[in-house]
């Protein structure tokens, strides 16, 4: 039996689609169950797979693993021989730092800039919201220099650190959010990878749409 | 040269004790460099050791890793051979996960309780601190049991869950929080622990203590 990964809807679910690339891109096999949000049943379908209320979680025989960090780490030990990080062992502790702090922080651009791919729209930047995407704009750009002669990605080839920043990939193009040359050339890599082009294209024609208000935000 | 670990203040930096203890608990030699917090050198001294304005900072030979779990990734990898996590794959996987909540979330506990290790007070304790501690105790208590056969650890013999739980285990202590029976065994387990009586020791008798307000809060 494959594993199975819960999710939530793909056009708004960032948590779900960090779980849901740390399989699909490293072309680890299992079964995508998806539960619309915003629905009476969200909850009591999803206690069905797990006792905690929450997506993404990773059903892999008896072992339920939620938190997408926790799933990375376990997709990376037990199906990818620990290739999801970086082969380098300073490359990889800097990218265990970076995605640390993507899954904990930031959190002015992901409350300013909810997760919504279909929508195209501005919003009002403040001074923390600017402060993160300068964080977020080194990262892509300046810091990724020094892996560029292995790749195009974060840390050269594509790795977990890619995976944790794939919803603010897509939060940046919703939102028009200018930047760097360089981190706009990571951004457009990160476009062309099959597996975000997949979940992209699953977004756009999601038919279990919620409604939306005029800003386009569920309701 | 011996591993540098750079912390501030022990009696208030909850996230030094998570980078002390990655290292102290697993007998992992290191030097330690305490900087003193709320003063006017505090970053610019900091700044020698790594780019990033955050402790605890672990500095390897070149490399500096920051955030407590990536430092708890490196340490674990580096020099604990894997085994600074349970040995069972799934009881790892759960252990990843429940850090990984802890080190993002309970933030209304974190936010209501800083930690003091000196201090003796009371503070309201609204819903949302309430279901934080229930959820905190539950982790300390009925989730232990699994692992209790193996040790009185979360779960088991002590593990990086230990680590980064180590300072609720402080603040629950200074904020008189009440707890199931099981919960309080395991907060005294890790009362009587070697490395973080040292700690304690060490926080009580520091000698860089800051100006504190009537409430016991550094101003």
């Amino acid at each position: 039996m494959p594993m199975k990964l819960i999710i939530a809807n793909k056009n708004y679910s960032s948590w779900s689609l960090r779980g849901w690339l740390a399989l699909e891109a490293f072309g680890v096999p299992f079964e995508e169950v998806k539960l619309p949000l915003f629905t009476d049943t969200f909850y009591d379908t999803l206690a069905q797979y797990t006792p905690v209320k929450k997506v993404p979680v990773l059903v892999d025989g008896d072992l339920s693993v939620w938190d997408s960090l926790a799933i990375a780490e376990y997709v990376n030990e037990t199906y990818l021989d620990g290739k999801g990080w970086p082969a380098d062992r300073a490359a990889r502790a800097v990218a265990r730092a970076t995605v640390a702090e993507m899954h904990c922080g930031y959190s002015a651009v992901r409350s300013a800039m909810p997760m919504n791919c279909r929508a195209r729209r501005h919003v009002a930047i403040d001074d923390a919201v600017r402060k993160d995407i300068a964080a977020i704009d080194a990262i892509w750009g300046e810091k990724r220099l020094p892996y560029a002669d292995q790749g195009e990605y974060l840390f050269g080839e594509f790795s977990l650190a890619d995976v944790f920043f794939a919803p603010v990939v897509f939060r940046f193009v919703t939102y028009g959010v200018e930047l760097s040359d360089a981190a706009k050339a990571y951004q457009q890599t990160m476009l062309a990878h099959p597996a975000m082009k997949r979940w992209l294209a699953d977004a756009l024609t999601e038919t279990d749409v919620v409604e939306e208000d005029e800003a386009g935000e569920p309701i």
